[in-house]
């Protein structure tokens, strides 16, 4: 099983909007396109694409977009998981009928305090509903934004009725105890953390890799970091890692990495987020330009994409 | 202005589902013509209407089945609010033709910590883009689910900006301070707690009157209550609307609802939810059904709908 695991880092690529804030199909390709060139797979459609202010139907039609320009589906993992049992259905149907790599599935989020026996109906709901044998679910544990935590309870009753669709899990808690428990108690799954911060602790213990957001603006080094970490030099990599992020992380995270892609591309169409979330004010833009600049920051190979 | 607000008891009227989980259009219409007869008003695809696990196009086919049904528009309150703005603007634009009432909007509600400026944003696109003189929003305040706070203060931006199309609020905060605040500071708008049990201390102040679960059940009483709040045996219809509400909250709010109607209605259909929420167990709902007839609990009136 674990050489059929899926691995590496994972951009939640982030979605690009004009000015009439609909999504930028092109620029959205164009970036997905240097994130996969750069070694970096995709989880589109995550919480740091904004794909909780996409619609569905918006959500499909980047999904074909992405497989019309050629990016590679395999390396493609989209967020799919919607309040609504029939949106996730769809969106998980749709990427599985695309050959994605799997689907990363948050649970139905507006409802809090839910059993784990309604989210196992849930999820069951969705996979016989798919009822594809090439869908993959990769369970996505964010409970600062969804309010519904992924036990790990749920994941062993989900692991143990549909071993082969459940493949992974998202572990955004950023608790490292919850972690190395995913880790310890689920060899089998694709386990990323949600920061490569935690690289270095994580990768030994058998985690997968990472979907982290600043793979958006750092995806060769995060993605060798993931393929290297047994090398000498792993220390001095993971602290060139955590530079960036810390850096990135004195601010809302989406608007940075809007802000720095705008920047490095020198394109301010970037810096556009729908309501209700908005773009860095002028002066921590030049704050965050400073710093990344201090801290030798580029984004290599930008022309070619 | 006082005497053009919304006022009395909505019901977030519960949906029915099919045993393929599909919404009852039948038996939705069914429920939501008990209710008008019986006084109460609909706010439909409310949080107790499992709103958020419906999707777009359902929500749109349901509410066109109750305006070809025959149901007072002008009574009708439908949720719109998503976390997709073009979905909010859809839902608006829909509810706004049909006549309704007013449009009870949720924030947009992945996204925590989301600052009133964007929230002000949030709200401003959707009025704009709906752009229909007759669009009466309704702010809706549930911070235990939506996680997004409306604040008294964007509360006051929005009304200054759009002193026509910003209506009123619902607030199930549960927090009598926020709800003095609010009647208090906005007397223009019509203020609606989300509990019956407040309506003696909140009508005095100028409250609309109540968007209320236990609608769904005890129609005729609340709806009562609203109106006759000065009659003088006001304390003794109050206490007697505490005695029903305070045997339903002993459950999980939605399922023991659709129990009530399903025991009252004698149609277990009524039972279903969609995942991840579920009925009652046997032994809560043999507790709940002696509950309610040890307190006389009737639903008059069932036979001719």
């Amino acid at each position: 099983m674990m050489s059929t695991r899926l691995t590496g880092a994972f951009a939640p690529a982030v979605t690009p909007f004009k000015p009439d804030l609909s999504p930028d199909l092109e620029r959205f390709a164009t970036h997905c396109h240097w994130l996969q060139q750069q070694g970096a797979g995709l989880a589109v459609f995550g919480t740091n694409s904004e794909a909780n202010s996409l619609t569905v139907s918006e959500r499909v039609m980047l999904l074909d977009h992405l497989i019309g320009q050629g990016l590679d589906a395999s390396r493609i993992l989209p967020g799919t998981g919607c309040c609504a049992l029939p949106d996730t259905v769809e969106l998980s149907h749709q990427a599985t009928l695309h050959g994605c790599a799997g689907v990363l599935m948050l649970p139905p989020f507006f409802y809090k305090g839910v059993s784990d026996d309604g989210l196992f109906d849930y999820y069951t709901e969705v996979i016989e509903r798919v009822a594809m044998d090439n869908l993959r679910v990769f369970l996505y544990h964010i409970p600062a934004f969804s309010g519904v935590p992924i036990s790990l309870n749920l994941i062993e009753r989900l692991a143990s009725r549909f071993p082969q669709q459940i493949a992974g899990v998202k572990d955004s808690s950023g608790d490292w105890a919850n972690l190395e428990a995913m880790l310890t108690s689920f060899p089998q799954l694709s386990i990323f953390p949600a920061s490569e911060s935690l690289l270095s602790r994580a990768l030994p213990l058998g985690a997968a890799g990472c979907i982290s957001a600043t793979i958006n603006i750092n995806p060769a080094a995060i993605s060798a970091m993931c393929a290297n970490w047994r090398a000498p030099d792993a220390a001095k990599a993971q602290a060139s890692l955590d530079t960036i992020r810390q850096i990135i992380q004195k601010y809302p995270m989406i608007a940075a990495l809007k802000w720095t892609i705008a920047h490095y591309r020198d394109d301010q169409q970037w810096q556009r987020q729908r309501p209700p979330l908005r773009a860095l004010s002028e002066q921590q833009q030049s704050e965050l330009q400073a710093l990344l600049s201090a801290a030798g920051f580029a984004m290599p190979g930008l022309e070619a994409s």
